[in-house]
């Protein structure tokens, strides 16, 4: 078992190096090939005494947040990312890949590179957000695809179901579809185009759901299309940003309350924090492809992509991609 | 200067009669007419020592959430909604309307009973949340047209940035476009489409802006769609009300800190859900129409209620109604 990840184009190269480093050492059934620059590469290994853990492919072009995704993925072929998504291909032994780099470049590089998965009309981008009820929801397009067709929403349903059985464990996961309220007749025209197609599929379908739930437990799959899942996803990183804010400007603000803080407080409010901190949760799945692609966030720690790696192996024994293959070559 | 409140369709009837009162005494210049059940008026106004301060209009008939609004509004002539809108349209000194009724039911009342403004696609719930800067930010569509086409979305800009200035008193507010990214090109093919007409507009257009930062003070007129901004407004509600819950259970899940709590951040923590308290803000309003109707939410308290008819106050005053009908008469 193998996987490929691709160091550069991201805010610190030497924490995903490091992280590659961390899963080396914890999952020694895999072989890990890191893709990117030779001296932060080997400083690193050096620094964190791994030498011999992991492969390496070294080079310096790198693609950035700045240029067309597809003009990127066609020219910069020694870009780091190209090369990953390359190995990936040609390894029969390569389960997946996990980057911290450009999404835009990540989603047209396993579309290209990679090719959609037989069936499928377009690869998505699936999220994972902590819920408040311990688990993780998933939000089936977290920015992939912007104007969509019920047909997609209802592939995007199957591919969470799959994935979120895989990562969970639930034998069952919920599967609903974003609207402005509960009741069937809610929402706008896609979403009522897409409503009978998720009740007819082979997954637990609970219905229309309302933003403001997203995150308390309930709901497992969230079907959306990429603008919907952004905002959603924005606006409550959003509201969790300003509140913890507002929460430290308030302690801050009276002598009182700072004593308090730092005598009683300090470790429940760090606790929440901790809890909130998406560097221990992996990366968002690019799936509709062949293999997986973890694409992790801008500013990854090595946490973060030991997440990342973990779940591609969850992703890997599950089967996650033939499950995604028999259902789309059944219809 | 007269204005009409229907006191029904609500969770606590009494709570709107209160704020009627409330703002009757605040506003000696103000004649209030409320609509509803007799004997629960009258209980309130014997109580608060009313008598005399508030015009009465009776009536039983109610509409209720559950209901189609167009057949609630066109079959229900004696609904306390409905005789507030007659109320509203033949009184030439009724100013405006509060209502904690069914949203629908305002929307369609407001278009079937007052009518459009001349040249107006759409009328729109224009929400307010406070933000982060100490002020409040405006969703121009909070869930009143679920698919719109971009001249309708050019059209709220101009109705949030008349309702805006008389709101806030600010002379120039900054109008931006819900996107999932700040670069021109980023979006759907609404906001594509959307973002030229924006750009030609008589206001402060300052291009598109993330959902993440839609609170943090910068934006005072944000333009969405009805889904988009119910997403957005619902989501930061959910994260927000979530993470008051997480930061109750780690406070109460260690008696050092639930001391600490006690002793001293119990100030601070109310403050802070003080700034957080929609019950502090007027409702949505409704505009496009003749006259102002403010949709204050379902669990409206008095509170509430005295904040939205202060706001028909200020859009009276600073003829908010008018700005609008002159904008789209020049065209």
């Amino acid at each position: 078992m193998k996987i490929v990840i691709d160091t550069m184009g991201c805010d610190n190269p030497e924490e995903i190096v490091r992280g590659a480093l961390q899963s080396a050492k914890t999952f020694p059934d895999l072989r890990i090939t890191v893709v990117g620059d030779e001296k932060i590469i080997n400083n690193v290994i050096s620094d964190e005494k791994g030498t011999g853990l992991l492969d390496t492919v070294f080079t310096d072009e790198v693609i950035t947040n700045d240029e067309s995704p597809t003009m990127a993925i066609k020219s910069k072929k020694n870009s780091s990312m190209v090369v990953s998504f390359r190995l990936l291909k040609e390894d029969p032994d390569m389960i997946g890949m996990v980057t911290a780099g450009s999404t835009g470049a990540a989603l047209t590089g396993a579309t290209l590179l990679l090719g959609r998965l037989p069936g499928v009309y377009r690869p998505t981008l699936l999220a994972q957000l902590p819920n408040f009820g311990g688990g993780v929801t998933c939000i089936t397009d977290s920015g992939a695809n912007m104007d969509c067709r019920p047909e997609w929403l209802y592939q995007f349903a199957v591919m969470g179901n799959a994935y979120m059985k895989a990562i969970t464990g639930k034998k069952n996961p919920t599967v609903s579809l974003l609207s402005v309220g509960t009741e069937e007749h809610k929402g706008n025209e896609l979403g009522k185009a897409t409503y009978p197609l998720l009740k007819e599929g082979n997954f637990n379908f609970i219905g229309n759901m309302e933003a403001r739930d997203a995150l308390n437990g309930d709901y497992d799959v969230i079907v959306c299309d990429g603008f919907d899942g952004n905002v959603l996803i924005k606006s409550s990183e959003g509201a969790a940003k300003l509140i913890m804010k507002l929460l430290k400007n308030n302690i801050m603000s009276s002598f009182k309350a700072k004593l308090g803080y730092f005598l009683f407080m300090k470790k429940p409010l760090m606790n929440m924090k901790e809890q909130m901190n998406y560097n221990n949760y992996a990366g968002a799945a690019i799936l509709g492809v062949n293999k997986c692609v973890i694409k992790s966030h801008g500013s990854s720690t090595a946490m973060s992509i030991f997440c990342s790696v973990e779940q591609l192996i969850k992703v890997h024994k599950e089967k996650v991609i033939d499950a995604i293959k028999a259902e789309f070559a059944e219809k």
